[in-house]
């Protein structure tokens, strides 16, 4: 049974401590959270220990962290583990700052400890199943890949304004899908924007709607197209075109019941937000991190994953700024 | 170019009258009908005369009959078009008594004209591809079979009255549609209705909602839904199960545009009635009847369709009556 | 904390102990199969003991009984839980004998302890929308409801032995969603079958594919199309039609990606079987039966449902057999 | 009744000639075509003369011409038709020229001749009820749009070396959809390609996979998704997310029919090609273009567009060339 360590107890901590309490090789063996409320909500559940930060890692029976802490704790807690030898599951993003992600790779790569940072959407069994299609050579040659994200509504002006803006918050995770998609490192980035949902964002110095253009080496491009507000629910889909025809992922329905009348038919809008859309996702991107405790893998989704994604954040934002694709 | 007698300048002879004029071999070389209003409208759209029965009967320009005028003159007119050796496509019902309709039929054979009988479902390209679907192998040997067919709204009660009973007047389709698919003639035949969409219906001693299943010699069974009023457009439906899966033929939405918001997504109604829904049936059939004129084909439907189908509507309603399943 | 005592330690009594262990209220106290080797893994997993049907009986810390043990024990098993005073959770069916039931209700009756037995389908999220949806009017009165109940692949020739036959082992599910839906007693019922799967489900004087037709004293009808295979996964659909439109449950498909190509548009298939495609509904059936046990409601379905649905099973066997509607 | 003269008889001619034919206030006068086998079969079915350029101009009863001759002559009749007082109808583009479309359109300004320009899309029944629930305030305020337009199968090396380059040639209908979907004109437009469905493509200066990426005074954002090649049919689809929800335009199947089995669901390809896909807007624009002749309408789309459209070619190569976005 290997002891896991839980840094954070909130919302995103909840969900990784149900997966780690209902794997069969795991346990929840400690919570480590500032607000010891929700800490302990989740060892009485659990039947896990409080500990400290310290003591965390002092514990020769801790044999793995999940770090889903506040973001600007993130690389602090890795270099942390890394130094004592833990291996780690880090939640997205590794650090808002790319000079400061970089300082704690290096950190990671003298331990040799596995680093894996939660890139949850890659696990998502529909976007997996798309890739699979994709590499079984079912459309041949990746031509153009177009990602849809929207979330249902923006979050507040306070979370805005120590998110990172738009493109290191929330079009990480597209960043990453693109690359995990096509397989390539993209050459070229555009990025358009506006203010259109909340005047309050534009006040905070960013945007909540956006589209950005990829060019990878082979010719295949991808568009992201980013809202942070759909109307209609969490809107998550992939569309990747090929030389043989077309791989789509699309949103599913909070339910399958259909109303038919006078009107037309209604149905169902996409499931509300990423804890359900994602539900099985959290779910498989803990049995992967199992395996790579268990040495039957290595990370699919890894520290240079996370410097990637907020590289292409800040040359998103560069080219929003100067109105040309950066070369990259 | 065949010359082409229009009897009964209605709605549906002002269909057919569509397809008469665009087809490349034939013309609409007369209207019969005696509304003179109605004759002439399509008369001088076309560039047509008006004639009467007698003179477009013993008119030897006139190569085929297209009888399109009210249902207890379509036996008559059968007769009397055979008679004098004209090729014949007829409306459904050839007549509402299933005697009379075998007189008729003894005619028809002994002058040797083609008998063309308007069951135009068969030529709806949904349903046809359905069917060839089937007879190449896709699902193996069929077993099941569900008709659905539901009209957006009732008819009047001074229609129900001449109508025939349900079963003759609009099942007549869904017997018709059974034998089609299945391409076996059924040995048993059960009815269930109600009288639920209009009192009017029930006072006029007819019901507008029933379920009929039959079992063919193979043991395939079908199951025919019916209703006088859906509520939301004509619902005209199939599915097939078979050996291995299912062949089913949807509704067509009266466009693809959706509206997604927070109450759901919200896409078009099935086309409004048979003159959507069965545009392109009533060409092909036309097509088809042309080739027949043209010695290229024999009927696909004939008198013994329309014949069958009537038995079929007859056994119904005394199933109905007396509660059993009637053998065939 | 409630204490549950499972009875039957395979297929089905695996899926519910993860019901069991994982809501906060109960506990998976014991386990009791005469296949030890099953009981222990559940034991082991769960960390609960095992026992004899006498000791769990007797065993005063234990509340609750969930039966899931072969079919044939469920009656004797419930008259003793009742006898010993614990609430009970019985899987479908009672008994196949309706004079069985019967009896068995009675002794449950005198007991006062409350039985809820588990037709699992009335606790699907999408078949509990419908519900909800057309007791809210937005259809108005219900008129006519088409129940699609097809198995992947048939059960062996020895299942089919011991199972009553198709309407008390597949149907009976159906019958009882019929009654759910429509709220009300059937008042006709009329099956029609043939044996087109599996030839030795005829040998042993069974049928594998049939179509039931049902009167309600409103004028409601129901069909059930039923086969013993499908070719294309777990097809379980409703369809409900009234008098302001349709309301339709569909199938889950496993999956949302779809592949476009020069053959068409391929998507994914139904869920394969019932312990996917009702996967929330034995988790939703139990947090009812918390309720129940915790006071704070009643069983949704008793015993009286369990036999009605034999009820209905038996007549339309009898109506099979002699080829009429059966009043009842 | 008006008489049309036709300048070409080819593919889109003889669409045309169909639709001036069945229009009940229109009448194929004439067909003019250098190619006298096309223009003779056209004439002979619709009972028309053949006429040259100069006769059809100096003919007092031709009241309007409409143009669908090789896209070089264009311009040149417009302005002839302009000087001789005839109503135009001319295919898009008006001229792959900026400054000639300019020149030609000042001279039809001083005649005051009504001028249509083709762009077939907007009257295509499905965009044009997106554009009226947009209209209608259905998602409220314009955010992201999205056009999804790709050819079944690229043109030959012959054409594209002929066509002006994808923009000129295929874009233009997207560019003239951008802005009659958000209502503004863009003011910065982005454009990135590649050359992966013919290298003949490359080898002729063009490519054959683009994004383009606009923005409006509004802060509303438009990309198009290009490709000579779908590899599943004719991809024509729309998706505008506005404020409060999405409206999105599907492509329209060949046909309805699913065939369900053991690899999953198989159903038809979208329409093949424009002259499916587009058959009811070729319809509706001829409508549109009579109640302009009859003096009930004012063209909808007009040179104008035709100009702007082709402004938005030349900057996306532009922007494609410099990789920068290009102020407008």
């Amino acid at each position: 049974m290997l002891n896991i360590a839980l840094f954070g107890a909130g919302r995103i901590g909840q969900i990784h401590a149900v997966s780690i309490a209902s794997h069969k090789e795991t346990c929840l063996y400690s919570v480590i959270d500032p607000y010891q409320e929700n800490a302990q909500i989740l060892a009485q559940k659990y039947q896990s220990r409080i500990q400290t930060t310290e003591e965390a890692m002092f514990d020769p029976d801790v044999h793995g962290v999940l770090i889903a802490s506040a973001t600007d704790t993130h690389a602090d807690l890795i270099e942390l583990a890394a130094r004592h030898n833990k291996m780690i599951f880090c939640e997205k993003p590794v650090h808002l700052n790319l000079e400061r992600i970089r300082q704690c790779l290096a950190v990671v790569k003298t331990s040799q400890v596995p680093l894996f940072v939660g890139f949850n959407r890659r696990y998502d069994p529909q976007f997996r199943r798309l890739k699979n299609l994709f590499q079984a050579g079912k459309i041949g040659n990746a031509e153009s890949l177009i990602i849809t994200s929207r979330d249902p509504s923006p979050p507040s002006a306070e979370y805005i304004q120590v998110s990172g803006g738009i493109f290191r918050d929330m079009t990480i995770h597209d960043f990453d899908m693109a690359r995990f998609i096509i397989g390539e490192e993209p050459c070229t980035i555009y990025a358009q924007g506006s203010n259109l949902v909340d005047p309050a964002i534009g006040l905070a110095g960013d945007i909540d709607t956006a589209f950005i253009v990829m060019k990878f080496p082979s010719g295949a491009m991808a568009t992201i197209a980013n809202s942070r507000r759909s109307g209609y629910g969490y809107d998550q889909r992939l569309e990747l075109h090929g030389e043989k025809g077309l791989l789509t992922a699309g949103n599913i329905k909070e339910n399958n019941v259909e109303l038919w009348g006078e009107s037309g038919c209604l149905s169902a809008k996409p499931e509300h937000f990423f804890l359900q859309r994602y539900r099985e996702a959290y779910i498989a991107e803990w049995n992967h991190f199992v395996d790579v405790m268990a040495g039957r893998a290595t990370p699919e989704t890894t520290g240079f994953d996370g410097e990637q994604a907020l590289f292409l954040a800040d040359k998103s934002l560069e080219s929003l700024k100067i109105g040309k694709e950066i070369k990259l």
